[in-house]
Protein backbone atom coordinates (compact mmCIF):
# COMPACT_ATOMS: atom_id res chain seq x y z
CA UNK A 1 0.00 0.00 0.00
CA UNK A 2 2.19 3.07 -1.42
CA UNK A 3 0.27 5.88 0.77
CA UNK A 4 0.94 3.92 3.84
CA UNK A 5 4.99 3.77 2.83
CA UNK A 6 5.10 7.08 1.75
CA UNK A 7 3.79 7.81 5.80
CA UNK A 8 6.46 5.40 7.02
CA UNK A 9 9.10 7.08 5.45
CA UNK A 10 7.86 10.48 6.52
CA UNK A 11 6.42 9.87 9.93
CA UNK A 12 8.81 6.83 11.17
CA UNK A 13 11.23 6.43 13.29
CA UNK A 14 13.88 3.78 13.11
CA UNK A 15 15.30 3.67 16.88
CA UNK A 16 17.75 0.28 16.13
CA UNK A 17 18.00 -2.26 13.80
CA UNK A 18 15.04 -4.20 14.90
CA UNK A 19 12.43 -1.51 16.39
CA UNK A 20 10.01 1.16 14.27
CA UNK A 21 8.47 3.57 16.02
CA UNK A 22 5.05 5.00 14.29
CA UNK A 23 3.92 7.19 16.76
CA UNK A 24 2.56 9.88 14.03
CA UNK A 25 0.47 7.82 12.88
CA UNK A 26 -1.14 5.05 15.14
CA UNK A 27 0.58 4.40 18.06
CA UNK A 28 -0.36 7.32 19.89
CA UNK A 29 -1.04 9.47 17.76
CA UNK A 30 -3.37 8.38 15.24
CA UNK A 31 -4.33 9.67 11.55
CA UNK A 32 -8.27 9.21 11.11
CA UNK A 33 -7.59 9.59 7.41
CA UNK A 34 -5.32 7.28 6.72
CA UNK A 35 -6.61 4.35 9.17
CA UNK A 36 -9.38 5.10 6.52
CA UNK A 37 -7.78 4.30 3.76
CA UNK A 38 -6.06 1.11 5.85
CA UNK A 39 -9.50 -0.17 6.65
CA UNK A 40 -10.99 0.63 3.13
CA UNK A 41 -7.71 -1.72 1.73
CA UNK A 42 -8.00 -4.46 3.96
CA UNK A 43 -11.74 -4.17 3.30
CA UNK A 44 -11.17 -4.52 -0.37
CA UNK A 45 -8.45 -7.69 0.48
CA UNK A 46 -11.13 -9.54 2.56
CA UNK A 47 -14.35 -8.80 0.73
CA UNK A 48 -15.20 -11.74 -0.24
CA UNK A 49 -14.57 -14.14 2.48
CA UNK A 50 -17.93 -13.86 4.41
CA UNK A 51 -16.26 -11.70 7.22
CA UNK A 52 -19.05 -11.77 10.04
CA UNK A 53 -16.21 -10.11 12.71
CA UNK A 54 -12.88 -8.73 13.20
CA UNK A 55 -10.72 -9.12 16.60
CA UNK A 56 -7.80 -7.53 17.16
CA UNK A 57 -5.99 -6.40 20.34
CA UNK A 58 -6.04 -3.28 22.49
CA UNK A 59 -4.92 -0.44 21.87
CA UNK A 60 -3.07 -0.05 18.70
CA UNK A 61 -5.05 -2.67 17.02
CA UNK A 62 -8.26 -0.69 17.48
CA UNK A 63 -8.26 1.96 14.58
CA UNK A 64 -7.40 0.21 11.67
CA UNK A 65 -9.59 -2.47 12.89
CA UNK A 66 -12.60 -0.03 13.41
CA UNK A 67 -12.24 1.17 9.87
CA UNK A 68 -12.51 -1.97 8.45
CA UNK A 69 -15.34 -2.77 10.34
CA UNK A 70 -17.39 0.04 9.06
CA UNK A 71 -16.56 -0.35 5.47
CA UNK A 72 -17.49 -4.61 6.06
CA UNK A 73 -20.33 -3.48 8.32
CA UNK A 74 -19.30 -5.93 10.93
CA UNK A 75 -18.51 -5.48 14.55
CA UNK A 76 -14.80 -5.50 16.09
CA UNK A 77 -13.79 -7.33 19.01
CA UNK A 78 -10.77 -6.05 20.87
CA UNK A 79 -9.12 -8.60 23.21
CA UNK A 80 -8.08 -7.15 26.51
CA UNK A 81 -4.95 -7.16 28.06
CA UNK A 82 -6.00 -6.60 31.68
CA UNK A 83 -9.45 -7.69 33.45
CA UNK A 84 -11.92 -5.08 33.84
CA UNK A 85 -14.45 -4.44 36.36
CA UNK A 86 -16.86 -5.39 33.72
CA UNK A 87 -15.20 -8.55 31.99
CA UNK A 88 -16.76 -10.95 34.00
CA UNK A 89 -18.36 -12.91 31.55
CA UNK A 90 -16.97 -16.73 30.99
CA UNK A 91 -13.50 -15.55 28.80
CA UNK A 92 -11.64 -17.21 26.00
CA UNK A 93 -7.46 -16.78 27.52
CA UNK A 94 -4.36 -16.76 25.73
CA UNK A 95 -1.04 -16.14 26.82
CA UNK A 96 1.45 -13.92 24.91
CA UNK A 97 5.04 -13.73 25.70
CA UNK A 98 7.18 -10.35 25.09
CA UNK A 99 10.54 -10.53 23.99
CA UNK A 100 11.20 -7.17 24.78
CA UNK A 101 9.65 -7.05 27.96
CA UNK A 102 10.88 -10.57 28.63
CA UNK A 103 7.48 -11.84 30.15
CA UNK A 104 4.27 -13.21 29.70
CA UNK A 105 0.94 -11.49 29.73
CA UNK A 106 -2.67 -12.82 29.66
CA UNK A 107 -5.19 -11.59 27.06
CA UNK A 108 -8.88 -12.38 27.07
CA UNK A 109 -11.84 -12.53 25.36
CA UNK A 110 -15.53 -12.50 26.73
CA UNK A 111 -17.39 -16.09 25.20
CA UNK A 112 -20.40 -13.74 24.59
CA UNK A 113 -18.61 -12.15 21.47
CA UNK A 114 -16.66 -14.66 19.53
CA UNK A 115 -19.02 -17.43 18.31
CA UNK A 116 -18.35 -21.06 16.14
CA UNK A 117 -20.85 -19.25 13.01
CA UNK A 118 -18.35 -16.47 13.68
CA UNK A 119 -15.75 -16.03 10.13
CA UNK A 120 -13.28 -14.02 11.47
CA UNK A 121 -10.89 -11.09 10.52
CA UNK A 122 -7.73 -10.84 12.66
CA UNK A 123 -6.66 -7.20 12.30
CA UNK A 124 -3.25 -6.09 13.91
CA UNK A 125 -1.05 -2.59 13.34
CA UNK A 126 2.48 -4.84 13.59
CA UNK A 127 3.27 -8.73 13.32
CA UNK A 128 7.35 -9.05 14.45
CA UNK A 129 7.95 -12.54 16.37
CA UNK A 130 4.22 -13.61 15.69
CA UNK A 131 3.56 -14.10 19.33
CA UNK A 132 0.40 -11.78 19.87
CA UNK A 133 -0.80 -13.35 16.59
CA UNK A 134 -0.74 -16.89 18.10
CA UNK A 135 -2.78 -15.55 20.94
CA UNK A 136 -5.28 -14.34 18.92
CA UNK A 137 -5.36 -17.67 17.25
CA UNK A 138 -5.61 -19.36 19.77
CA UNK A 139 -8.72 -17.70 21.29
CA UNK A 140 -9.94 -17.72 17.75
CA UNK A 141 -9.88 -21.99 17.89
CA UNK A 142 -11.39 -21.92 21.28
CA UNK A 143 -13.91 -20.56 19.97
CA UNK A 144 -14.29 -22.46 17.03
CA UNK A 145 -14.98 -19.69 14.69
CA UNK A 146 -13.72 -19.95 11.18
CA UNK A 147 -10.77 -17.89 10.56
CA UNK A 148 -10.65 -15.66 7.43
CA UNK A 149 -7.17 -14.68 7.99
CA UNK A 150 -5.01 -12.03 9.20
CA UNK A 151 -5.02 -8.49 8.27
CA UNK A 152 -1.43 -6.92 9.48
CA UNK A 153 -0.68 -2.99 8.98
CA UNK A 154 2.80 -3.38 9.21
CA UNK A 155 4.62 -7.07 8.95
CA UNK A 156 8.91 -6.34 9.92
CA UNK A 157 9.72 -9.12 7.16
CA UNK A 158 13.23 -9.24 8.82
CA UNK A 159 11.26 -11.34 11.63
CA UNK A 160 9.53 -14.51 11.45
CA UNK A 161 5.76 -13.82 12.87
CA UNK A 162 4.38 -13.47 9.36
CA UNK A 163 5.87 -16.38 7.91
CA UNK A 164 4.86 -18.60 10.95
CA UNK A 165 1.20 -17.87 10.58
CA UNK A 166 1.38 -18.68 7.05
CA UNK A 167 2.84 -21.78 7.38
CA UNK A 168 0.02 -22.80 9.36
CA UNK A 169 -2.05 -22.26 5.88
CA UNK A 170 -3.87 -18.83 7.07
CA UNK A 171 -3.77 -16.16 4.83
CA UNK A 172 -1.64 -12.90 6.15
CA UNK A 173 -1.95 -9.62 4.19
CA UNK A 174 0.92 -7.42 5.23
CA UNK A 175 -0.09 -3.31 4.15
CA UNK A 176 3.63 -2.94 4.00
CA UNK A 177 6.70 -5.76 4.86
CA UNK A 178 9.64 -4.11 6.03
CA UNK A 179 12.82 -6.64 5.50
CA UNK A 180 14.94 -4.02 6.85
CA UNK A 181 15.77 -1.24 9.42
CA UNK A 182 19.28 -1.04 9.23
CA UNK A 183 21.51 1.62 9.33
CA UNK A 184 18.15 4.11 10.09
CA UNK A 185 17.25 3.18 7.08
CA UNK A 186 13.52 1.54 5.95
CA UNK A 187 13.83 -0.66 3.60
CA UNK A 188 10.09 -2.19 2.50
CA UNK A 189 9.71 -5.29 0.33
CA UNK A 190 8.76 -4.58 -3.50
CA UNK A 191 5.34 -5.93 -3.82
CA UNK B 1 -28.52 11.36 21.34
CA UNK B 2 -31.33 8.86 21.11
CA UNK B 3 -30.03 6.44 19.16
CA UNK B 4 -27.60 5.49 22.02
CA UNK B 5 -29.83 6.02 24.62
CA UNK B 6 -31.81 2.97 22.55
CA UNK B 7 -28.95 0.87 22.42
CA UNK B 8 -27.91 1.33 25.92
CA UNK B 9 -30.94 0.31 26.91
CA UNK B 10 -31.22 -2.61 24.42
CA UNK B 11 -27.28 -3.59 24.85
CA UNK B 12 -26.31 -2.49 28.26
CA UNK B 13 -26.21 -4.44 31.49
CA UNK B 14 -26.55 -3.32 34.73
CA UNK B 15 -24.48 -5.25 37.19
CA UNK B 16 -24.88 -2.65 40.20
CA UNK B 17 -26.17 0.47 40.97
CA UNK B 18 -22.91 2.00 40.09
CA UNK B 19 -21.70 -0.05 37.24
CA UNK B 20 -23.31 0.10 33.16
CA UNK B 21 -21.44 -2.58 31.26
CA UNK B 22 -21.71 -1.64 27.54
CA UNK B 23 -19.18 -4.07 26.27
CA UNK B 24 -21.39 -5.29 23.85
CA UNK B 25 -21.33 -1.72 21.46
CA UNK B 26 -17.70 0.21 22.76
CA UNK B 27 -15.91 -1.34 25.82
CA UNK B 28 -14.71 -4.66 24.33
CA UNK B 29 -17.20 -5.43 21.48
CA UNK B 30 -17.03 -2.09 18.61
CA UNK B 31 -20.28 -1.91 16.81
CA UNK B 32 -18.66 0.58 14.13
CA UNK B 33 -21.42 2.47 12.97
CA UNK B 34 -22.74 3.82 16.30
CA UNK B 35 -19.36 4.82 17.02
CA UNK B 36 -19.38 6.72 13.36
CA UNK B 37 -22.63 8.55 14.37
CA UNK B 38 -21.19 9.40 18.01
CA UNK B 39 -17.88 10.89 16.10
CA UNK B 40 -20.58 12.89 13.89
CA UNK B 41 -22.57 14.40 16.90
CA UNK B 42 -19.48 15.46 18.32
CA UNK B 43 -18.38 16.35 15.62
CA UNK B 44 -21.36 18.84 14.99
CA UNK B 45 -21.50 19.80 18.98
CA UNK B 46 -17.81 21.20 18.09
CA UNK B 47 -17.49 22.12 14.78
CA UNK B 48 -17.06 25.90 15.06
CA UNK B 49 -14.27 25.67 18.13
CA UNK B 50 -11.36 25.33 16.10
CA UNK B 51 -10.27 22.19 16.84
CA UNK B 52 -6.57 21.02 16.06
CA UNK B 53 -6.42 17.76 17.86
CA UNK B 54 -8.22 15.24 19.89
CA UNK B 55 -6.80 14.06 23.00
CA UNK B 56 -8.43 10.63 24.57
CA UNK B 57 -7.07 7.92 27.15
CA UNK B 58 -6.75 3.71 25.55
CA UNK B 59 -8.33 2.17 24.93
CA UNK B 60 -11.79 2.47 25.05
CA UNK B 61 -11.71 6.44 24.25
CA UNK B 62 -9.73 5.36 20.58
CA UNK B 63 -13.05 4.45 18.93
CA UNK B 64 -15.48 7.16 19.30
CA UNK B 65 -12.80 9.50 19.36
CA UNK B 66 -11.31 8.33 15.79
CA UNK B 67 -14.39 8.99 14.57
CA UNK B 68 -14.76 12.04 15.56
CA UNK B 69 -11.21 12.98 14.05
CA UNK B 70 -12.12 11.77 10.91
CA UNK B 71 -15.11 13.79 10.62
CA UNK B 72 -13.30 16.79 12.16
CA UNK B 73 -10.26 16.06 10.24
CA UNK B 74 -8.15 16.27 13.00
CA UNK B 75 -5.59 13.92 14.47
CA UNK B 76 -6.13 11.85 17.97
CA UNK B 77 -3.86 11.87 20.24
CA UNK B 78 -4.49 8.40 23.01
CA UNK B 79 -2.91 8.73 26.37
CA UNK B 80 -0.81 5.91 27.04
CA UNK B 81 -1.13 4.39 30.27
CA UNK B 82 1.87 1.99 30.31
CA UNK B 83 5.87 3.28 28.83
CA UNK B 84 6.32 1.34 25.76
CA UNK B 85 9.57 0.72 24.38
CA UNK B 86 9.22 3.12 21.45
CA UNK B 87 7.71 6.08 23.82
CA UNK B 88 10.72 7.23 24.90
CA UNK B 89 10.05 10.94 24.52
CA UNK B 90 10.01 13.85 26.59
CA UNK B 91 6.01 12.94 28.53
CA UNK B 92 3.35 14.99 29.89
CA UNK B 93 2.27 12.42 33.01
CA UNK B 94 -0.78 12.56 34.92
CA UNK B 95 -1.41 10.78 37.95
CA UNK B 96 -5.11 9.01 37.98
CA UNK B 97 -6.84 7.66 40.67
CA UNK B 98 -9.66 4.78 40.14
CA UNK B 99 -11.57 4.35 42.89
CA UNK B 100 -12.74 1.23 41.94
CA UNK B 101 -9.09 -0.35 41.67
CA UNK B 102 -7.95 1.78 45.02
CA UNK B 103 -4.91 2.87 43.05
CA UNK B 104 -3.18 5.47 41.08
CA UNK B 105 -1.62 4.97 37.89
CA UNK B 106 0.81 7.50 35.29
CA UNK B 107 -0.85 7.87 32.15
CA UNK B 108 1.32 9.97 29.75
CA UNK B 109 1.32 12.05 26.44
CA UNK B 110 4.50 12.64 24.10
CA UNK B 111 5.58 16.00 24.22
CA UNK B 112 5.50 15.67 20.17
CA UNK B 113 1.79 15.27 20.33
CA UNK B 114 0.27 17.99 22.00
CA UNK B 115 1.76 21.97 21.43
CA UNK B 116 0.43 25.41 23.15
CA UNK B 117 -1.13 25.93 19.82
CA UNK B 118 -3.14 23.03 19.65
CA UNK B 119 -7.48 23.62 20.07
CA UNK B 120 -8.25 20.29 21.79
CA UNK B 121 -11.32 18.07 22.27
CA UNK B 122 -11.12 15.75 24.56
CA UNK B 123 -13.34 12.92 24.41
CA UNK B 124 -13.93 9.79 26.23
CA UNK B 125 -16.33 6.73 26.96
CA UNK B 126 -17.64 7.02 30.32
CA UNK B 127 -17.44 10.25 32.97
CA UNK B 128 -17.83 9.17 36.20
CA UNK B 129 -15.82 10.72 39.24
CA UNK B 130 -13.78 12.60 36.55
CA UNK B 131 -10.52 11.40 37.80
CA UNK B 132 -9.77 10.48 34.30
CA UNK B 133 -10.76 13.70 32.92
CA UNK B 134 -8.49 15.42 35.71
CA UNK B 135 -5.17 13.51 34.89
CA UNK B 136 -6.00 14.33 31.13
CA UNK B 137 -7.36 18.39 31.15
CA UNK B 138 -3.88 18.31 33.69
CA UNK B 139 -1.19 17.32 30.82
CA UNK B 140 -3.19 19.53 28.54
CA UNK B 141 -2.28 22.45 30.73
CA UNK B 142 0.86 20.85 31.03
CA UNK B 143 1.44 21.25 27.23
CA UNK B 144 -0.33 25.38 26.93
CA UNK B 145 -2.96 24.20 24.67
CA UNK B 146 -6.36 25.72 24.34
CA UNK B 147 -9.19 23.09 25.53
CA UNK B 148 -12.63 23.72 24.00
CA UNK B 149 -14.39 21.13 26.05
CA UNK B 150 -15.00 17.72 26.78
CA UNK B 151 -17.34 15.22 24.35
CA UNK B 152 -18.31 12.27 27.11
CA UNK B 153 -20.14 9.49 25.63
CA UNK B 154 -21.97 8.22 28.75
CA UNK B 155 -22.16 10.51 31.90
CA UNK B 156 -22.69 8.81 35.06
CA UNK B 157 -24.71 11.85 36.38
CA UNK B 158 -25.35 10.09 39.90
CA UNK B 159 -21.69 10.90 40.11
CA UNK B 160 -19.63 14.53 40.22
CA UNK B 161 -16.89 13.95 37.73
CA UNK B 162 -18.98 15.99 34.67
CA UNK B 163 -20.22 18.91 37.18
CA UNK B 164 -15.86 18.61 38.71
CA UNK B 165 -15.22 19.91 35.06
CA UNK B 166 -18.15 21.55 34.32
CA UNK B 167 -17.34 23.55 37.98
CA UNK B 168 -13.51 24.45 36.37
CA UNK B 169 -15.65 27.01 33.51
CA UNK B 170 -15.06 23.91 30.46
CA UNK B 171 -17.77 23.04 28.24
CA UNK B 172 -18.82 19.46 28.67
CA UNK B 173 -21.14 17.32 26.20
CA UNK B 174 -22.18 14.22 26.86
CA UNK B 175 -24.07 12.33 24.76
CA UNK B 176 -26.51 9.98 27.08
CA UNK B 177 -26.46 11.07 30.98
CA UNK B 178 -27.75 8.38 33.57
CA UNK B 179 -29.33 9.73 36.45
CA UNK B 180 -29.92 6.03 38.04
CA UNK B 181 -29.21 2.55 37.41
CA UNK B 182 -30.90 1.44 40.79
CA UNK B 183 -33.47 -1.47 40.68
CA UNK B 184 -31.05 -2.61 37.37
CA UNK B 185 -32.61 0.37 35.62
CA UNK B 186 -30.78 2.70 33.14
CA UNK B 187 -32.64 5.89 33.94
CA UNK B 188 -31.48 8.63 31.79
CA UNK B 189 -31.64 12.53 32.42
CA UNK B 190 -34.38 13.80 29.89
CA UNK B 191 -32.74 16.35 27.69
Amino acid sequence: MELLKQRIREDGKVLSASVLKVDAIMNHQIDPILMKEIGNEFSERFKDAGITKIVTLESSGIAPSLMAGLQLDVPVVFARKRKSLTLVDDLYRADVYSFTKKESSEIFISKSFLHKEDVVLVIDDFIANGQAALGLLSMIRQAGSTLAGFGIVIEKGFQDGGDVIREEGIKVESLAIIDSLEDGKVKFRED
